[in-house]
């Protein structure tokens, strides 16, 4: 469906050229009800990627209803936030699918995917904070953006970072991920011209406050123009990367 | 002075091009010391937008040593967070300056500023909201963006946003200002493929917790790929897009 | 028990209707001791609602004391947080118990229930709010309160919640479901006349605070007059329900 | 404006009787552009009660703008949040406007204003909850609610709240304004079965945390059905009595 | 009026010795209505402290009519939290009546006052802990405790605490008032055998969080059989005081 | 050993009645050095109740360490947070200990205990508060007072205290515990003179926060001269009630 | 005063060599009292600095009562979080005292003062930590221990803190001062071998929660051993650096 | 490799001593890229204490491929945060290794490790702490520092800590362990003169908010120059300590 254009629709409506009844439905976009959830298929073309699956509330039973509904319409599948019992029971119905258990995804690839304009760059500053760049690079690539994950290369060992220099001169965005004081951003932001997209990980203890510390950190970064999304959400960065390189179109 | 190319620099050195201390300043780049600044006079070539000045806890002297080291290097003058005594000391040397006492800016233009590619809209909930979104203006304007500003577009009264239907299509990137629940940018990132930046502000009271509650829930919203700056940062959020508009080149 | 009336009471007395023993003993209402819970068997006469079992901190020791204590009393069962141990202990000794997983909720229904005036919607964001929601409509049928549910119309698709714009119109009283940001009482609170009531839940991670975000936002909705009950407190907001239509008799 | 009825509107638009701009201006609804504010004139139709002023963020040359526009349209003026600075500079232009400087209102009454149905009673637990539940009575007031006020009645004192026996028992509604450790909600909550509307308030120091504590209290309640709004919003707790005693029609 | 005896009541009303009405009105108690006030004349019978004036949220009008009903009532006067003004203007109305300027309070002592048996010793941690030490010393003394005043005597320095050994020993009650860490209880706990009473101030900056700190670690202190009080709350330590002397009677 | 007495200390030292060593050691106080753990056997003398076992954090290694060498000091035992594993390992090797499953405590009473003077009233807000509640009579039983318990007189039904009207007025101290909000210490404590000690639990759920909501109600309390302990913390309100009960010898 | 020595402080007594009432009162230190302060001479023998003067809560009177009594005790003098009034009052008492408004500072030197061993290296992140830095820097200096100060160096411009690399290894002890995010300890404890103390600043707004966020990320610095001192605390940080730099003897 | 010196590398280069490329390559520092990990071979030169092994978010696969390729390096092996299962299959693999429950560490030790100078004493307030005193004290072991730990030493007992005198005053540097209200670095602050460093440990409930009362109290002492570290780091603390001994060579 195309975006709520009211007016055209009138149009359309006072010549005669849709009814009523269709107009009505079409308002309600190209919603498939699918038990408990109601897919949402026309989100690609409004926010430019499609409707994926958030798995932390969902049951087994359905995660298996979900998955068959959006491969029938024809799209790749992730699943987010899936624990090992509920990707073996995912595997045992679809073997094409993939699970990491870093990353806690489940993914379906689509054959053709056609490729994006652009180069995503993930850094993240320890080895820790590897899954939460796994999710950002899972959604990115089903997607068709090109990625490209640099691991540990926090501010303690400033020598790590400076090696990828050149990786981060030729990004058109760059995904940062930290926990602990999250300080990785900063330095990154202040090097670099493009879009800095920061997330904020749950790894550390105590004063890290379960990632608050570094959500915190980040949103104060004395860096200008680094933008934020939530703790542990590599999701959600790469969506606002997706976003962004839609510009380069 | 470019990125910090060490290889080039070294190759340099080694060829004899440039001697060692040149390089050795080359590194610390083109710093200005002006009294109780350093400024940063290679930020725009780096980052893609220029020193900017920080009004909150700096003296009506630091301000009046600044400001003219910024004009004398040729760059427009921004000063946020300038309460109406700062501006009138600013006023007086700087006549031809500009104060707005809604966003608490001092802006002094360039005469020749070249435009860049792409719209910015900035759209904000409630009224109060109308400080941050100016301060966005002022320095999304001051670094060559073309900007529109739609303010009191809240959700509790919806048809106020979908008559703004049209520029919410047309927008390169949009940045949405919004306190008390910050609802606004989950609605706008439902309904745009484009960049959402969402700013939360101080407005409310009790539970609006000075606008941590906008910003957690910026920060969880429903729409995925929206991404977030902290509290009143109208500032950020424009450097922010101006990062990523800078793609569209 | 009526409500203590204390000067009728006194005149009773004071006639020598009734002796001060037995005034004193009312004075207490009638109260059921059992083990370690009095149960309260005069709230429904005074509040509305009968004495319900809170089932988190109880041991199916202790609940399969109180139930049979409340069906013997002639009244409904209902007994919220219920883990599947405990529901299994209870269906043992009640096989006319029923157990939704989903609401963890035991109910044992009464034949005849006189049915109230007036229609309850009870509306969720998310297909993970729906637990919360269940909790809300079962305590709503047991009070002979008409209901309907609508699922996972979050304000990330506008669309999915204008369908349901002659629902809204129709209610008596809405009772809306949302976790992570919290949006969705914001929009029908400005769409609709009849009382709203918000309940916030734990869905989300990271900012969304366990279900801190959603309340927050909820209390400084930009949607006057939406007044809100505890995080997951389905079971609070179908009595702040039962109270309002109490208003149509 | 009636609710935005789209079927109808097509119906309409398909039948000749009303042409496509008019009805894509009637889906904007009947607003007022205002200079900086927005006034939604159809706000007292959709929701029950009329577009009133929040004070707090607004400078006199915007009340002063907004006021008149409000006048203009028949409607009841009341300004919240207002100063006794913005207080006086309103009433010298409005001579017939009424300040109360505990309450911190202007009111400019309606000459003729139909009366609702239903009693509100409004209680609070100490003298300096007294502002914000006169802010409460003025908005009821202005909306045509018969209102009545019981002050000092806290919990400390349990006498002072059952002399209010009958008031409590003969209210079709009942706020219930409470700082400190907010507990008078919860022995009314026990005591009646009208719908209680709990009003924390920020009076108290140290551990009252501004308000925080009488909320949380509030909201977790042992008397159920107990439904809160935010801190120091009596505004709010009248709205949700209207939409309330709305259902006694 | 004595504690609420309802069966002695009840007993009365039957055999005749009060009627209704005076029964029903004892059950109210010796309420004063004082504007907007309503003073509990009972108080000191029931609790064993007379009402005293929290005037932080009172106007100099409300005091000017409060604290000549309380005189009238042949009670002595204690009102916390005055500030200067509030304070010039009760003075010049009772020019008997002594302000503390430190502790804000102001007292007018009764010529005959019963002394309590007991003696209290108040500690404090620091000198700026002193104005919250005065006004526990003021309430305790215009209740007839006999008191003594300890001050600057914090765990940096541990030899000012150890010379301060006897008093230590001989004191009935200890209130310890302390700010930033607040570990003085802690280390008073574990040398005495009588009640402490730990009162956190709100002395310090940064992580001293308003007195939060001191709070918290008064409530988990590793000395054992410690209570605590509200932040700066001297009045309320000297309360719980006199409560405990009351035992020796 | 006695408290620290330094002068007369040093007198007998003077006075060759003890030599330096000894003094010394004196000074080091009677502490059995256990593994682990040093106990302190001069808690009793010095603070009115003997050294008790917090077993939260310790291994059943360490727990069947210290409670031999508790026995052999001729002490009663109580080991408080203790789960059912380690019960069984400690019931193993002592038949003669007692464990309470909901007070997660052991005790081993001692044959002979001298009774100390006063009553001692321990009351509950709900049935799930019990588990605390009973930690603290224990603990004070071990002690020699005698206690009641009075449970589930919450104050959402009123009538459920009034009875227990007799008690309160008999009671010496009172130990009140209460979750979710905590009104019940501030009912309890307009009625009566006596100490009240609150003890806010981690009952309840979302804006609960653990216990944290009851702890802050419970220290802004209406009712002056409350004291609290910890959350949760049924022996430190015990140890708080056996203090203030020395002062009735 | 020595440190408490009891053995040789009971041999002498024992030796007759002093007498028991000057024993206990030189375990009483030399303290002198003065006024509402007691001033504790023995702290720099005992501690390695001498006994300054917290500012923020001592009146004028307190000011001009304690500082001479520092001058007579041959010590210099430190008042810190001195506003512009109490400053004016003291410098008009003492003109040889000097005032610096940055970091709200009194000092009076001493004439003669022991240089002690070691260098100390106090780096700011932004020109508004300067206040702080300063504070840090007087204390220092008036302990005898040289100190450079380099401001301005945050992780956004890496190049101004590399061009500090020389100093940076020169140093013996690190204070580094730093707002917002926090992140240039992580860096410099990076780089170093010699002990790093964070100070906090509450630079910044909104997210940077008064210096919480900077406070957190240093506490959670991925830089190992670095520690931190309390938000704005820059006299503690020369505290604990002088007893670092004591190793050094 | 040296700390970066680029200047001096510069000169090499120019002078033809070294190639661009190596001179790249060192800038990058002794890297070992160990699969997930990037080890940093130069810490110990750079920081003084090698790179150890943060093991919580580590799989055990990760840990068998770090631990080789650290002894391979020819240092000591050090892996915190171990449970139980991971330290199994790490014996498994290096029998040499030892592993302690308490302090969750691994350790393989160095056969010739060179002594540093100075003596760490290592203090805990109670029986619980020991685990992160543990900790400390095997990080500072492996770097050669001679150690030393007095346990239980709270000051609810205070004359456990003054046996302790002696060692209090022969230490380099102390660090303190303790949870709860975190009082015991105060009192030691108040009596040595040397560096002092305070970690809070999670030892508590309730009000102990898992550390942070501890951490906050710490941060607030009232003894100056006491610094403190992240919540159960004595990891950190070691490392603190280390970077302070560094100063006594």
């Amino acid at each position: 469906m195309e975006q709520i254009d009211l007016q055209q629709l009138l149009e359309q409506v006072q010549q005669g050229k849709i009814d009523v009844v269709s107009a009505i439905s079409r308002v309600g976009g190209n919603i498939k009800d699918c038990g408990s959830a109601r897919l949402d298929f026309d989100r690609e073309q409004r926010c430019g990627f499609p409707e994926f699956i958030y798995g932390a509330g969902k049951s087994i039973e359905q995660l298996l209803e979900i998955i068959p509904a959006i491969i029938a319409n024809n799209q790749p599948v992730l699943a987010t936030r899936i624990d090992a019992e509920k990707a073996a029971a995912i595997l045992e119905q679809h073997p094409e699918a993939e699970y990491d258990s870093r990353a806690k995804t489940i993914i379906i690839r689509k054959k053709s995917l056609p490729q994006k304009t652009g180069k995503l760059l993930i850094l993240t500053a320890g080895t820790s904070d590897l899954g939460v760049a796994l999710e950002a690079q899972y959604t990115a690539e089903l997607c068709g953006v090109t990625t490209e994950l640099v691991a540990d290369a926090g501010v303690a060992g400033l020598h790590r970072l400076l090696t990828a220099t050149n990786q981060l001169q030729e990004a058109d965005v760059i995904i940062v991920v930290a926990g602990m004081e999250g300080a990785l951003p900063s330095v990154v932001g202040g090097l670099v011209k493009c879009p800095v997209i920061a997330v904020p990980t749950s790894v550390g203890y105590g004063a890290a406050l379960n990632g608050f510390t570094a959500l915190l950190g980040m949103l104060t970064s004395c860096a200008s123009g680094v933008s934020v999304v939530n703790i542990d959400n590599g999701f959600g960065a790469a969506c606002a990367a997706i976003r962004m390189l839609g510009l380069k179109r």
